[in-house]
């Protein structure tokens, strides 16, 4: 993939899409799909104050690398609520538990992807562009409701609702394609597209060097994945 | 009312609701229904990088005079997003064209029902309150999408699919008793309820001294919602 950054202002004629990027594995896949779809991609991050800072600086490299037309960081503050492992320091990251998909985990951030998708669908409007691509999946969502399809679903509904685009005809579609694959789905498609996965970050707790924990959730997740498609991690694990 | 703040942290065993306070007419009269409704009231409000910085101020006074147990209020800069007169400096406020609802008007900001309903919808959950609040209404709403009861209701779908509560089956109602009301109606209600509005601003442009500008769209609803009611508008208009 190139490395330069297009210019601000667009590639050409070709239709927008906004891409929720995290800084993970799986937004990393989405944005290699988005562009392979052939889209004008606008990368939007958001800085919550996740205690996984690093995960912001892997967005900026993913997005360098495989090339947006824009990618904005968006301050938005979600500590001051509280009521999640990864935003309030008085909760502790729990280690790796295996997705127990019957429970909401400690690690679920009430209504994130409603307020990301939210946002998206604003900067989506302002921009004319007809789609919004994130890396959420059914398979791994290790039970957060905001990454289950009907969820998803809802949102087209209301986004049709409440915008300048949906009242005037034009749909803006939400669209998850990694919704019902495995994470070893996803890394070998990722890597078919030549993503490199050595500039994403997956763990909820990595340390002040950016190296995940290898406990957690998403870390076990990331670790198995990686063995069931039979390539290499490429991931600096703590242990 | 009385004037003393409630501590953080609630109001005994009422029942808790987040209600969206914007400083404007409609959100100060909406709180003063939930209060009488009998609910502990969590006041949120947004400086979003709005021009009109201040109704924060209002917000704050209209908190402060009708007792709730949290007031936060919230920094999500939308101003980089642009496309909206209220948070674009590139893109002026109109004046008064009277209320077209066959046309979106420049003031609309992209989905910014739907950002705020979904940080309240965090914050909600949080707290365990089942209900959300907001000044909306059908009849004034000067052609804004996401002030229709349809994109409401549709929102609170997507609230119920993308939320613990939601999942744990309790539903997170999302109340705008002013829908149907028009300005002349709310002012009527607000007054038998002891609302002062000499503490509200709904001007899209006011000066800086706080004081209403007296062209735009918003001070035109307003002046008529008085004239209407036969009541002394105690708003300091510039004209």
């Amino acid at each position: 993939m190139a490395a330069e950054k297009r210019s601000k202002g667009g590639s050409g004629n070709l239709p927008r899409a906004v891409v929720l990027v995290s800084g993970g594995l799986d937004s990393a896949t989405v944005l290699a799909i988005a562009k392979a779809d052939n889209f004008d991609c606008y990368a939007l991050s958001f800085d919550y104050g996740q205690r996984h800072r690093a995960e912001l600086v892997a967005a900026k490299n993913i997005t360098q690398a495989q090339t947006v037309s824009q990618h904005h960081i968006m301050s938005l503050d979600l500590t001051w609520m509280g009521g999640s492992a990864l935003t309030d320091n008085a909760i502790p990251v729990p280690a790796h538990t295996q997705a127990d998909t019957a429970q909401i985990p400690i690690t679920y951030v009430p209504a994130r992807n409603t307020i990301f998708l939210s946002v998206a669908l604003g900067w989506a409007e302002v921009l004319g562009a007809n789609r919004i691509y994130l890396g959420v999946n059914a398979v791994d969502y290790s039970g957060y409701p905001d990454c289950r399809p009907e969820f998803l679903s809802q949102f087209q509904a209301t986004a049709s609702l409440g915008t300048r685009a949906g009242v005037e005809g034009q749909q803006i579609q939400i669209l998850a394609p990694l919704i019902t694959l495995s994470k070893k789905e996803i890394i070998i498609r990722g890597l078919s597209m030549g993503v490199d996965y050595s500039l994403t970050l997956s763990c909820y707790d990595p340390d002040a060097q950016g190296r995940a924990c290898g406990r957690c959730d998403s870390c076990g997740l990331r670790r198995q994945g990686f063995e069931q498609a039979g390539e290499d991690d490429p991931t600096q694990y703590q242990v």
